[in-house]
C-alpha cells in the first residue's frame, strides 16, 4: 500500500526575485494591452509607492501563495524596506511562514489525486501542493505553548504576531533563511492578521484556551483595526500593495473610514495596486476594483491598477520590477512596530 | 449639480423563495448536465440534511449577497428551522441585516458610476448598488452604542451578535420584517462572524474602544473557533451550505479538525454544499474543491457538490427547492445558542 | 473489464421550458442586483424583440448546449416563430441535434474519468456528458452521404442545413419529436454554420471529397456572409439573442458593417442580449461587451445586456420568462427561408 | 468637439522575446506550484516538441492577440522554424497582421470609453485598444481586390492566405518587418482559417461577390480540412501549440480524427499545450482539457498541459523560453506549403 513517503518527495521552492532583473520585460510591456499592460501600469505604481518619501506600503496578502513558492518574494520586500506593514490571512502567516520556520516543508503534488487516500495518510492538499498533516498538528502545538507562556489577557494579532518572531528568536532562529515573521520582527514590520483564529493558531488557541477556561490569552482583532488606523493617521500618505482579496483587502481599504472618524479628512490611500483573479461581477469585495473603493472615500483613483491574474506568475514580474528598478536604496524605513512599543513604554 | 437624491431612488427589493415553487424546474434539471445538474444535486444535498433528523445545518455566508436582495431567503431559511447556525461576514450581518434593521435602505444603482462624484455626495457604491454613507455611519455609531453599554471584557462575536438581536427587541424590534439577526436571536440560532472587526461593528470598536481606552469591549475570535467546535461536538452529524467562500467557508471547515483536536474521531460534515464563482485553480480557499477539503479531513466525499454560478441567480433556486419539498416541517429546532446560555448558567 | 454500457446509462433530458412558467420568479429578480438583475433586464429585452413588429430575431448558439440538454429549449423557440434565423456552430447542429434526429442520445457523465479508458471503449466526453463515438461516425458518414447526393458546386451552409432538413423529411422525419434542424427547416427559419467543416459534416467532406477529388460540393462560407447580410437588409430592425460567443457571435455581428457597406447607412441591430461566462479583460471576441461593439456600429446601447452565467441555467429562465409572456402569439413568422428560394426562382 | 487625432496618438508596440531572456526565470517555476507550474512544464513541453525531429508543430492562434503586441513573438516563431503550420481567426491574420502590414497601426486606448462617441469618430475598440475603421475599411477594400484578381473557383483558405504573402510581395513587400503572413509565406508554413468569411476578409468577399455575381471566388472551409489533415498524415509526429481556444484549437484537433477516417490508427497529436483565460466548467470547447480530448482520440495524455492564463503575460514567457533555449537552431523547416505545390505540380 502506498505510505506518505511516496507522496512527500519533492519540495517547493521559492522563488527569488534578486536572480532574475526583469525589468526590461515588464518596461516593453507598457505599449501592448490587457494584462501585460495592465502589469506593466501596477509595477510602475508600486515602483512610484517606493520613490514617494512620504508613503508608508502596507502589503495585504490572501491565497496559498507561500506554500506555492513566493514566500521569499515577501521576505525580499520586507528585508528591503519595500513595505511598512502587512495585513495578512492567518494561513500564510502561521500555516505556511511559522510552520516552514519550524524547519516543515510543502511539497508537490498534483490537483489529480483520491483524496480519501491523502486523508488516510495525513496528507493535506492545497490544489496541487502537499502538506504532511502530522507536522502541522506540531505547528498548532507550538501556538498553543507560545500562548501559554504569555500573560493571559486581550492581544491584537500584531502583538501576537511579534511573540512569534520573538519565539523564533530564543529557539535559536527560523530554520529557513527566508521567514517573513522573523523578518518583519527585526526589522520592526509590524503584521496584522484580523481573522487569527482562522487558521493553525486557532487550533493552538482551542488547546490554550480548553486547557485554560477561565484565564487565557484571548485574540482582540478590534485593537488589530484600531492600531492599523493608527498606522494610516502616523504616515503623511499610503500605498497599498494588495495580492488576492479577501478579509485583508477590506481591513486595509476600511482604515481610511476609521481614520476619517478619528480626524477628519482622513487622507485616502494615495496610490494602490492589487492582484487578483476574482471579478467584480458577483458584487463580492475581492474582486471590487480600486474605483469602486473611492467611492467609499478609501482609494484615490489617480494611481491604482488592478491586475487580473495569477499570482505565482504575476508578483514575481512586479515585485521583481520593483526591487531591480532599486528604489528601496533610497528608503528610510518607517519601522511602525515601535510605534506601539513607544507607546507602551511611555504609558 | 447632482444631488443624492437622484441617485438613491430606487430600492432594492429582497426575492420571496416562498413566492415561487421551483421544485419542478429544479428536478428537470437533473438529467442536464454542467451547472444545471449541479445545481440540481446541491438542491437535493441540501434536501436531504433536512431530512437527515441526526443532522445540524450550518450556513455559511460571504459577498455581498444581503445588499443584492438575498436576505429575505437567509431570513426564511432560519425561521423555518432550515439552519441551526450561521457563520458569516460581518458586513453582511452588521452593514446589511442590521443597517435595514434600522430602518436604512440599498437602492439600485450601476457600475457605469462616475466613482468620484458618488464620494463627493456621500453614497457607497457596491458594483451596480448604492448606499447612503451618512446612514452607514449611523450604523457605526450604533454599534459603538450598543458596545458602550456592555460589561466591558472580551465576548465572542456569538455573544455580540445576540446583544445586537437584544438590542433591536428593546428598541421596538427591527424596522423591518425580514432581519436575520433578530430572527435568529428569536429562534436561538448562533451567528458566528470570525473577521468581526471587519465591518460597521469595526468601525463602532474603533469609537468605543478610542473612549473608553482602558476598560472596554473586545472580540474574541479564539472564543468564536471553540464555540462553533462545542456545537459540532454537540452534533451527532453536520452539514454545511456555503454562499461563497472566505473566511466562513475556511472557518467552518476547520471545527472539524478542532474537534478531532478535543476529542478522537470527531465525525467529518457530512453533507457539503458551495455555491461560488471562484475557481479552485489559484489554490484559494473559496475556490478550493470540496473533495480538497476531504483530504483534510473535513468534509464526507459522498454527499459533497460544488456549483459554480452566481448567488443571487442560484440561491433562490436551491433555498427555494428546499423550502417547497417542505421536507423541513418535520424538522426540530436545535437551538444551540441555548447551549451557551444554560452552560453560562450552570457555570 | 469495463465495457461501453457501463458508461452509458441515463441519457441526457432536454428541459422544456412549456412546463415552468417562470415569468414571476424572473419579474422579481427585477429588483435584486448582480446577475440575477441583468438577467431580468435581458428577457424584457427579449421580450421587448417579440413585440417589435418590425424587429427580426436572430440567435446566435455556441458552446456545447444541446447535448447540455437545451435543445428543446431552441427547438420551442423555432417552433413559436420567436427566433428568425439562427447562426450556430457546426457541432451544435450536426453532432448533436441532427445526431439525436438520427435515433442517438448523449448521456450522464462525469468530468473525473479515465479519458484513456474512455477512448479505449470508443467514448467521447464533453466535460460531465458522454457520447457513442461510433455512433457519431455514422452521424459522420451520414453527413458524406447527404454530400454524395448534391450537384457539386459550392454551397453557403444555409442551403446545406435546408438540405439536411429534407435528408430527415424524406427518411421518415427525426427520430426525435424536438430538432432544431427539422424545425427550422418547416417553418422557414434559416440556418447559418459560418465554420462548418469545423464538425461531424467536416468529416462527411472528407470523405465525400476524397471519394469525389475532382467535381464535389464545397461550402462558400462568403455566401453566407453576404446571405445573413441580405436578411439584415431586408429586415426593418433587428435583435440579437446570442448563448455563448465564438464564430457565430462576432458573424451576426459583422452584418451591421457588411450591410453597410452594401447601402448607406444600415441600421445596427436594435437590440441585442448575450449569456456568456466569458470575460471582457482578455479582449477576446466571446467575452467583449455589447458597449465595445457599439464602438464598432454593430450594436445600439439602448437596449443591451450581458448576462455572465452558465446557459444551463441560464437560459431556460430568459427563455421561460419570453415563452410564458406570451407575445410570441401575435407575431409573424418572417421565414427568411423563402427569401433565398424565391430569389433563386425569379434568377 | 473630440476629433479622431485624440484618441489616436500612442501605438501598441510589439514585444520582442529576442531581447529577454527568461530561460532562468522560466526555469525556477518548476518547484513552485499553480500557475507558474503550469506554465514551466507547458514551457519545457514546447522545447520538447522543437527537440523531437519526427515532429511536426502547428500553432493555432485565437484572441485579439496580434493587436496587443503579440504579433512579432508569432513572427519570430515562424521566422526560426519553431512552427511548421498554423491555424487562426481571420481576425487575426486579416484585420490585424495583413492590416499592419499595410502600414496601418493599433493605438493604445481605454475600457472606460464613450462608446458611442467612439462610433460617431470611426473609431474600433477592442477593450483597451483603438482601431482608425477607416483605415479597416481599407483592409477590406484591398482583399476585395486581391479576389477581383483571382480566377473564380474555390479556394482552401490555406490558398488565399498564400495569394495574401504573393500580394505584399508584389506591392514592395510589407510595411513591416513583422508580417505573420509575408514570413509563412517566405518560410513556405501554411495558414488555415477555418472561419474565413468571418473577418475583414468577409468584408472583402461581399464586395467582390456582389461585383461578380455570377462567376466569382470563393472559400471551401471543407478543403481546409482536408489540407490539414494531409499535413497531419505526412508528419510522423504531431505537437499542438494553442493560444486560446474556439475553431481553430476544435479544428486542429479534429484532424487526427479526419486522419483516422482516411488511413487507419492514424496517430494522435503526441504534445499539446494551450493557454486559455476559459474554464472547463460550461462544456465549452475553448475551455475543454487536454485529459477530454483525449477521450476523442485527438491528444495524447502523456505530454500535455494547459495554463490559465492570459496571453499577453504567458505567451511571451513560453515563447522566450523555447526560442532562447536555442533547439530550434538544429531544427529543419517541414515547409508544408511545398506539399500542396508540389501536388498541384504533379497533377
Amino acid at each position: 500500500m502506498a505510505s506518505k513517503k511516496d507522496f512527500l518527495k519533492e519540495t517547493i521552492k521559492h522563488i527569488d526575485i534578486k536572480k532574475h532583473n526583469v525589468v526590461k520585460l515588464v518596461d516593453d510591456m507598457q505599449n501592448m494591452a490587457f494584462s501585460a499592460r495592465d502589469l506593466n501600469r501596477a509595477a510602475r505604481i508600486y515602483d512610484m509607492m517606493l520613490n514617494d518619501k512620504s508613503c508608508a506600503i502596507i502589503l495585504t496578502l490572501a491565497g496559498s501563495i507561500f506554500s506555492a513558492g513566493l514566500k521569499k518574494v515577501v521576505f525580499d520586500l520586507v528585508n528591503n524596506n519595500m513595505v511598512d506593514a502587512i495585513v495578512s490571512t492567518g494561513a500564510l502567516m502561521i500555516d505556511q511562514d511559522f510552520f516552514e520556520a519550524l524547519g516543515f516543508k510543502h511539497y508537490i503534488g498534483t490537483p489529480r489525486s483520491d483524496d480519501n487516500l491523502l486523508r488516510e495518510l495525513h496528507i493535506d492538499r492545497i490544489y496541487d501542493t502537499f502538506i504532511d498533516e502530522d507536522e502541522l498538528r506540531v505547528c498548532d502545538e507550538t501556538c498553543a505553548k507560545i500562548f501559554d507562556g504569555l500573560e493571559p489577557k486581550p492581544y491584537s494579532s500584531r502583538e501576537l504576531l511579534q511573540e512569534f518572531g520573538k519565539y523564533l528568536d530564543k529557539n535559536g532562529g527560523p530554520k529557513v533563511d527566508d521567514s517573513v515573521i522573523y523578518a518583519a520582527y527585526k526589522k520592526n514590520v509590524p503584521i496584522f492578521v484580523p481573522a487569527f483564529s482562522d487558521c493553525s493558531a486557532g487550533f493552538g488557541f482551542i488547546i490554550h484556551q480548553t486547557n485554560h477556561p477561565d484565564k487565557h490569552v484571548s485574540i482582540d482583532s478590534a485593537k488589530d483595526f484600531l492600531e492599523l488606523t493608527q498606522i494610516k493617521l502616523n504616515a503623511k500618505e499610503t500605498g497599498i500593495f494588495m495580492i488576492g482579496g479577501g478579509v485583508p483587502k477590506n481591513f486595509t481599504q476600511d482604515i481610511v473610514v476609521a481614520a476619517d472618524i478619528l480626524v477628519e479628512d482622513a487622507s485616502m490611500h494615495k496610490y494602490a495596486v492589487q492582484i487578483t483573479v476574482a471579478d467584480e461581477r458577483d458584487g463580492a469585495l475581492s474582486g471590487s476594483t480600486l474605483k469602486e473603493a473611492s467611492s467609499w472615500g478609501k482609494v484615490s483613483t489617480t494611481y491604482e491598477q488592478m491586475v487580473y491574474g495569477e499570482a505565482t506568475v504575476v508578483l514575481p514580474l512586479i515585485a521583481g520590477y520593483a526591487y531591480h528598478k532599486g528604489s528601496w536604496k533610497e528608503r528610510k524605513p518607517h519601522e511602525f512596530q515601535k510605534l506601539f512599543i513607544e507607546e507602551k513604554q511611555t504609558a
